[in-house]
C-alpha cells in the first residue's frame, strides 16, 4: 500500500520505519528539506518532499505534525487528494480535531498512538515504537466502515493495542492520566521555587532525590507541549484540575486535623489502586 | 571501633555491611530473633541480639528504627550505656527527634542519610548504599564537638556527601522535595479514582503510561511511611502544601483565562530550574 506521512518527527519517522518494514511504500512530507533528506537517509521513507502534492498517490495519509498544525495542514492537503484517500491523525487531543476535520473530509478517522517519549524530531525516530502500546481510534457516526477497517489493520500490524472510543471520551481519559499530571508536577516545581529563605532553597536543591525527580519530571518537560495540551484539551483538563484540587484539599484537611487513620486508609487505597493504572 | 546498630532494616543492615568492610566491629539489635540471625548470616553484623544490653560496649550507636520508635528506643537504651557513648539516628525528620533526645543524652547528634528506596527489611540491605548520597547532620549548640567529629568521620568513610544544618532547616528543606511530593502524588491518584463514569475510568487506566507512572509513584507507596512523615513533619509539610495549593491555583487560573504566553513562560522557568534539583 502507498502510505503518506505528513510531518516527519518522532512519531511520523517511527511510523515510516515500521510501515516500510511491513512492505508498504512510504511517501513523506516535511516543511524542512533537511528533514526530508534525513528521513530518506535513515530509511524511514521511500520518497520525501516539502510539497504536499507528493501525497496525492497515497491510499492512507497519517498526519503527524504538532497538534496546532493538524487542521490547517489537512485543509491544504485535501485539495491534492482524491476523495477515496483515508486521512488519520496522531494528535494527543481528539475532540477539536475530529470536529474540525469531519465536515471537510468524509474518509477521516482520528487516532492517538500513546507511544511518545520526551525526544523530538526525525533523529529520535525508532523501530517498534508502537509495539504493545495503546493506539486509540475515535471514529464517529459518519466515519465510513472501510476507512475504520483499513486504518485498524495498519495499526494492528504495528503491534499496538487498539482501543475505540468517542473523541470526547478519549480527551477526558487522557486529561486524567496524561495532562493533569503535567500541571500537578509543574505546580510542584513552581512551589519549590517559591521558597524565599535562600538557605532552605539551597538545601532543598541539595537534598532532592528520586522522589522529587519522578514527581517533577513531566512538569519540567517541553513547555510548548504543555501549553498545547492545555489549549486543546482545556475543558477536560480544567474538570480534572478542579477535582484534583478537591482531593488535595482533603489531604490537607486530614493533616491539619491530624486524622492519621483516615490518612493511612486513603494512602492504602492509593497503593492498592495504582497497579490498575500501571504495573 | 565497636559500633552499635539498633534496628536492622534497609538502612541499619546496609550501614552494617559498609562499616564492617571498613574494619569496625558491629553489634546489632533487632526486636526480631529471625532478623538478628539473618543479619549475622548475610554478614551485616558481627553479633546480634534482641537485648539492648548488647550495645553497652559500643562507642557509637546508630538508631535505625522506624521514626516513631526512635525516641522510645533511645529512652530505653540509655540506661545501658556509659555517658561517653555517642548516639546518632537516621530518621527522616529531625526537629522533634533532636528536641526529645537532646535533654536526655548529651552525646547525641541527629542525622539523615538520604539513601532510602522503596524496599524494606534486612533482606533489602545492600553495600555502598550511601556512596555519593547526601547525609545530613544536625548538631545543635549543646552537641559536643567530639561527638560531631566522630560521627562525621564515620559518615565520610561511607562515601556520603555531608551537609550540616539546623534540625528545623532540614525539616523545611525535606518538606519541599521529599514530603510534599508524596501528598501531591497521592492527590493525583485519589483524583483519578474519583472519575464516576465507568467507561472514562476504565479508559484512563488503559491509557496510563510513563507520565502517570512517574508522577504517581511516591503517592502510591508505603502508607505507613506517608503517615509518619506527615505526623512528624506536620507544620513544615502544611506550609509547603499551602504554598503548593497557591501555585496550583495560579496554573488553573492561567488555563481558565487562556493566558497561554504566561503559562508557557512558567513552564519554561520550570524546565530551566529543575536541573538545579536533579540532573
Amino acid at each position: 500500500m502507498k502510505i503518506g506521512i505528513l510531518g516527519l518527527g518522532l512519531i511520523g519517522g517511527s511510523l515510516g520505519f515500521d510501515l516500510r518494514s511491513l512492505g508498504h511504500y512510504i511517501l513523506g512530507v516535511s516543511r524542512s528539506e533537511l528533514t526530508c533528506q534525513q528521513a530518506i537517509d535513515i530509511g524511514s521513507v521511500d520518497q520525501a518532499s516539502v510539497d504536499l502534492q507528493l501525497l496525492a498517490a497515497s491510499e492512507v495519509v497519517f498526519i503527524c505534525t504538532p497538534i496546532r498544525f493538524i487542521v490547517p495542514q489537512v485543509e491544504q492537503l485535501i485539495s491534492h487528494l482524491p476523495a477515496t484517500t483515508i486521512i488519520t491523525d496522531v494528535g494527543s487531543v481528539k475532540a477539536p480535531i475530529v470536529e474540525a476535520i469531519s465536515p471537510l473530509w468524509e474518509n477521516f478517522i482520528g487516532g492517538h498512538p500513546m507511544a511518545g517519549n520526551t525526544d523530538v524530531g526525525i533523529g529520535a525516530a525508532q523501530r517498534n515504537l508502537f509495539v504493545n502500546r495503546p493506539y486509540v481510534l475515535t471514529p464517529v457516526a459518519t466515519t465510513p466502515s472501510r476507512a475504520i477497517a483499513i486504518v485498524e489493520e495498519i495499526v494492528r500490524s504495528l503491534g499496538s493495542i487498539i482501543y475505540h472510543c468517542e473523541p470526547e471520551q478519549h480527551d477526558r481519559a487522557v486529561s486524567w492520566i496524561s495532562h493533569l499530571p503535567v500541571i500537578v508536577s509543574a505546580s510542584l516545581i513552581a512551589a519549590c521555587l517559591s521558597e524565599t529563605t535562600p538557605e532552605i532553597a539551597q538545601l532543598a536543591q541539595n537534598f532532592a532525590s528520586s522522589g522529587f525527580r519522578d514527581t517533577s519530571r513531566v512538569g519540567g518537560g517541553n513547555p510548548e507541549l504543555g501549553v498545547m495540551m492545555a489549549r486543546y484539551n482545556r475543558q477536560a483538563l480544567l474538570n480534572s484540575l478542579h477535582q484534583y484540587r478537591h482531593s488535595l484539599d482533603e489531604f490537607i484537611h486530614l493533616i491539619e486535623q491530624e486524622k492519621w487513620e483516615i490518612l493511612e486508609d486513603k494512602l492504602k487505597l492509593n497503593q492498592q489502586s495504582r497497579p490498575n493504572f500501571v504495573e
